[in-house]
This record gives structure tokens, C-alpha cells and sequence, in this order.
């Protein structure tokens, strides 16, 4: 599908503007997905911007891609024209390191192939979701079972997996106490995920504001993280806290909340440059505690969330905004002003281009 | 028993002298030791100088106790007269949390009570083991199944559980590939003991002088930690390292280093104004990596450690020290020019007291 609308970054001091990418004619085992919506990850803005070094342009962002199957390779099995489908933040993997078999492409020995800003076996730089459409081999194709409100499925695609991964692999459940740091993209999702999978949940945020909404998605209690007295009273006492801040915080005040064997995961980065102040070493040998990172998580995992939204009816809480205003959404997003996250119907790329 | 003679920093500033602490008379429930040696513990040093802050002075240090029972409480059950005993880190804890019940006092929610720069719950601050003697609550007191080299052994009471704890937490054993980073006190006991579980070990150094003692303390490789050439050859292949320099050093060289799910435990501190760089967090995401401390060991695993050494004909290298030398040897662990733990015959002890 040659001459393919998107939106890309030409520079990293530059903004988002209209571009043309070539996507290639599917192969035997590649599924042609046309996209209906992409979710807004910080991550996008991160790459966009060349904050974690590295960017290669045009970059053309979004990896919380769902769409409906328009072609299917000759060997493609499980996906057919029509379906409805979502692509998230892998399109390629080496298939035979020990975690791909394991299914944990996300932890490929070798790398796996960014669904933008990535580099494919043939050497082709890869697209994101700000387009009109992508092709993808079919082991990195999600079944979408939610039945409607598909602008707010895109994002599970990758804030919903991002959180999901690190509550399951941690043993989240009934019994456990676990808290979510954040209400932003991901944290919104941690509290509905952790909610949903029985744990007493706690948020910590540093708004007040945000405290009713917080009870809202799930929490059970809700902390304002600048408050010492409130903090205190949860000393050593979590057994789980997923971290889904990006800026730069001082990590010894959730460090102290856990109990023993308790595990701090870090699922937001800061910049490079501005990273978090170094956590002290005596918060991590009292109770034996462990400060921890995930990413993302496997296809089947990523799958199985799907699954497990659409049983307990989650989807994320979006805004729905048109490609045009991709930028300005970036300078709310850096301003947390958004309930909880920017999800771009593509319809708008496909009307411009057919305007242009 | 009053008078007790002891060596005592009396502030920060000043080095260890001679000092005359009270021991209690023993209760029902207490073992009172001879002390015939007792281990120098960087603990020691960090503790008489103030660096990790809160210092209660005088300071009597030393928590690597053995020596002889000379009495015992009427409730005193498992120990006489004349046994063989040694005292770690811990001389009590609340005896009722979760962990405590689960035989891991070190991990107490409401404290355990070191054995020095402690305070017990009737308000007495603890004395250690730089001194002729020491009476301690029986549920603190181990059995040394060792039949000779009881100098040697001494340091198990620190180093060796410190070290012992994480390796076995962290299930070393056969097919594990387990890091060591540091050959001193803590490092040279980490080689031993991993190498006796069945590990594949390799020491990390700084110094190539100490690659032969090294590989002769049971390392099947030892590293230069300052190439980075021999580094990146081990990228990604660790399932644990377990990093025992207190001095400041980027761990993210080690973090590289582990595979999936892979820990970097950390038993050494730096001083509180001096902390190790931040690590970044994608050297955490990247594999699920896991930073973690340890904090010495339970009294059940310590007594544990030390069945297993004494099985394994495991013993500390020592530099055998007398009372008076300690501040020469304190300066002498600074410039890590011991192989590899002073230990302090208590006898010179007892003959300056008595000529005093």
C-alpha cells in the first residue's frame, strides 16, 4: 500500500505535520490492517522529541493501534478480512531466544522491533500509528473481543498491557495490598486492572483533585503523595507498588511503604538527562526490597489482557481528538491535562488526505 | 558481670581505647559467653565513626562473637556450660510480628536490637563484642558444629550470613550463573559459599592481583570490572549478582549483566553523603531486572550457614589482630590491604586488662 497518510516528526525540535510513508504489499504472513483509531502514549512524545536518544526521522509514532483486517497473507491463520484487530508497541521479534519461545517477545535476547522507530530484518525502518494504515506479520496481531467503544480499547494496546504485565507477574489478587502510583495514562489503568483482579488498591497522586476520580476507577483509598502524615501511615506496608511516573521523583518515600519482599516496579522513565534521584541503599536492604522495571509485556500476555478488559468490561478513559491536533494534545499531555488518555480517530488523516 | 573490660570509640572523631562496660547478671532466659574472638566488621568501622549517622557513644562494635558458655539462665534450653557458641548481629527482636515468627528477626517489624548501638527493651544500650565477655538472650545465641579454626569462623556471624542469606533467598545453586563483585570481607565468603551451593561463580574486581586468590577461594572466572571489553562479554547472562562494595560505583555496569528476571542484590552501603549514582531505569525494564538489598540473616538460617560451612569445610581467611591493633586496622580495611577479615584475639584483651 504504497503512498500511505501519516503523520511524522521531522526533527526532534520540530512538530508533528503531514507525511506520506510506503507501507509494503502484505506477504504470506503479514495481516493489512486499516486503522480506525491510535491511542497517544507518552512514549510517542518521548521518541518524537528524541528524549531518550536515538530517534531516527521522519518519525511517524503510535503503537496503541485497532483497526479492521482489509488483506491476509496466504499463510495467515486466525485473522480474516473484516475482523477487528489492534497492534501495539512490537511488530517483529527473532522468534527463537528463549523468551520469544516463552512467549516474552517484549524481552527479546536479540531486540524486538518497535512498532515505530524500529528496524525490521530487511532493514526498513518501521511506521507507527499515525496513519491510515499498517501491515504487520500476523504473530503480532491482537484479537480485539470488546464488542463496542473501540476509540478506548486502542490504549490497552499499550498502557493497558504496561500495567497489566508487572500486577500479573507480581501476583496481584485478594489479600494483596497494591499501589499505583500516578493518574495518567497508565496509572488510571493500573487502578482499574488491580481493582478488577481483587487487590486492595491504593492510589497515591499528588493532586487532591484527582482523589474522587481515583475512588472512582477502583481504588480503594487514594494518598496524597506529598502529605508526610498519610504517607506514614502506610509505612511497610504494600506488598506490590507499580511506579507509572516518568518524572524524575524520589523513589525512598514508596521504597519505605513496602513490606517484606515487597517490590517497587518502575514502569514510566525520565528523560536521560533528569533521572531520579539515587534511592538509598538502606530502603532496599530493610525488608529485603527490590526496585524493579517492566516493559510492556508478550503477545500472549497482551492477548489474555484483552480478554480479561473484555470480561470485566475495561477500557481505558479517553479523549478523542482529530490527527491535526496531535501537537497541542503533546502540550496538554506534558501538563496532565487529560482524563486519561488521547486516542486520534484516523477518520480526520483519512478526510484531510482526501481534502488535500 | 560489671566491669567488663572493652574498647570504645568515644565520639566520631576519636579512635577506639580502652573502656569498662557493665555486663547484666544472667536472667532465666540467658547465655553468658567468654569471648575468645571476635571479627572486624566494616559495620564496625561506619558505626564508631558516625557515617551512617545516629551513633550512641561510647560505641563498643563487634557483632562476629565466639567463644565459650560460662553460664546459664534456669530456663536456658540447648546450651551448658563450656559449649562452643557464637553471637551475630542481633541480640533481640520483638519475638511476635510475621517475620520474627517466620525465624527472620533480621527483617522484625518493629526492630531487632543489633548487638551493638542497639537498645534493649528495658532501655539499656547494647555493647558488642570488643570485650572479655557478653550475656544474650539464648534465642539469639548459635551453635559452632566447626571443631577447629575458631578464629576463622568468627566472621560467619556477619560475613557469612550476610552473604549466605541473598545466595540461598535467590535460590543459587547448580546451573546458576551468580556474580560476586568485591573480593573483601563480605565478597570473599560470597565466593565460597556460591561455589559450595554449585553455582557457576565469577568474581568481579578491580584489581588484577586478585584474579589468582580469587579463582583458589572457588571463582570459575574473575572479571576486571574496569574493562569493559571483558564486560560485555557477560552481558545479559547472570540469573543473580550479588554486589558487596559499600564504596559509591555505578551499578548500572552490573545491572547489564543479568539475564531475564535477573537480581542485583546489594549488602554493601555507601555512607549516607555518598550514594552510588542512580541507575538508569531502562538498565531495570529492560529483562525485568530487579535491584534489591539483603540485611544480614535470620537466627534459623544463620545457624543454617553455619552447618553448612562447617559440612563444607568453610572458613573465613583471617589476619588474626590484637585489641590494641584495631585502629591501625581499621585504617588498613580502608585501603583494603586485609586478606580478608580481621579478627581480634580477645585474649590480648584480657592479658591488657590484667596488666592494667
Amino acid at each position: 500500500m504504497p503512498h500511505t497518510p501519516a503523520y511524522a516528526a521531522q526533527s526532534a525540535d520540530k512538530p508533528l505535520g503531514p507525511h506520506t510513508i510506503e507501507r509494503r504489499a502484505p506477504g504470506a504472513h503479514d495481516v493489512a490492517i486499516d486503522i480506525k483509531f491510535c491511542g497517544v502514549c507518552h512514549s510517542d512524545l518521548h521518541t518524537a522529541r528524541d528524549e531518550w536518544g536515538g530517534t531516527k526521522y521522519p518519525c511517524v509514532p503510535g503503537h496503541e493501534i485497532v483497526g479492521t483486517v482489509t488483506a491476509v497473507g496466504e499463510d495467515v491463520k486466525g485473522f480474516k478480512v473484516g475482523d477487528t484487530v489492534g497492534v501495539g508497541c512490537m511488530v517483529d521479534s527473532c522468534g527463537h531466544c528463549d523468551p520469544c519461545k516463552a512467549g516474552e517477545e517484549n524481552y527479546c535476547e536479540n531486540g524486538f522491533t518497535g512498532t515505530y522507530d524500529g528496524v525490521l530484518p530487511d532493514g526498513s525502518h518501521t511506521f507507527g500509528g499515525y496513519s491510515t494504515n499498517i501491515v504487520v506479520d500476523q504473530r503480532f496481531v491482537l484479537r480485539i473481543p470488546h464488542k463496542d467503544k473501540l476509540a478506548a480499547v486502542a490504549p490497552l494496546l499499550c498502557a493497558g498491557i504496561t500495567t497489566y504485565s508487572p500486577l500479573r507477574h507480581w501476583k496481584t489478587g485478594p489479600g494483596k495490598k497494591v499501589g499505583i502510583t500516578g493518574l495518567g495514562g497508565l496509572g488510571h489503568m493500573g487502578v482499574k486492572l488491580a481493582h478488577a483482579m481483587g487487590a486492595h488498591v491504593v492510589l497515591f497522586t499528588t493532586s487532591p483533585g484527582k482523589v474522587a476520580d481515583g475512588k472512582r476507577l477502583g481504588a480503594d483509598e487514594v494518598v496524597i503523595s506529598k502529605d508526610p502524615v498519610q504517607m506514614a501511615k502506610h509505612a511497610a506496608s504494600f506488598d506490590f507498588i507499580l511506579d507509572t511516573v516518568s518524572a524524575p521523583h524520589d523513589l525512598n518515600v514508596y521504597l519505605k511503604l513496602l513490606s517484606l519482599n515487597g517490590t517497587l516496579c518502575l514502569v514510566g522513565a525520565p528523560p536521560v538527562s533528569t533521572p531520579h534521584p539515587s534511592p538509598a541503599v538502606f530502603n532496599l536492604s530493610t525488608n529485603r526490597r527490590q526496585l524493579a522495571g517492566s516493559n510492556i509485556g508478550g503477545i500472549r500476555e497482551t492477548q489474555e489482557m484483552l480478554d480479561f478488559c473484555a470480561a470485566h468490561g475495561i477500557v481505558c478513559d479517553i479523549e478523542t481528538i482529530a490527527m491535526r491536533d496531535v501537537n497541542k494534545a503533546y502540550e496538554r499531555m506534558l501538563k496532565n491535562d487529560v482524563k486519561y488518555r488521547f486516542v486520534i480517530d484516523m477518520q480526520s488523516l483519512k478526510d484531510e488526505a482526501k481534502a488535500a
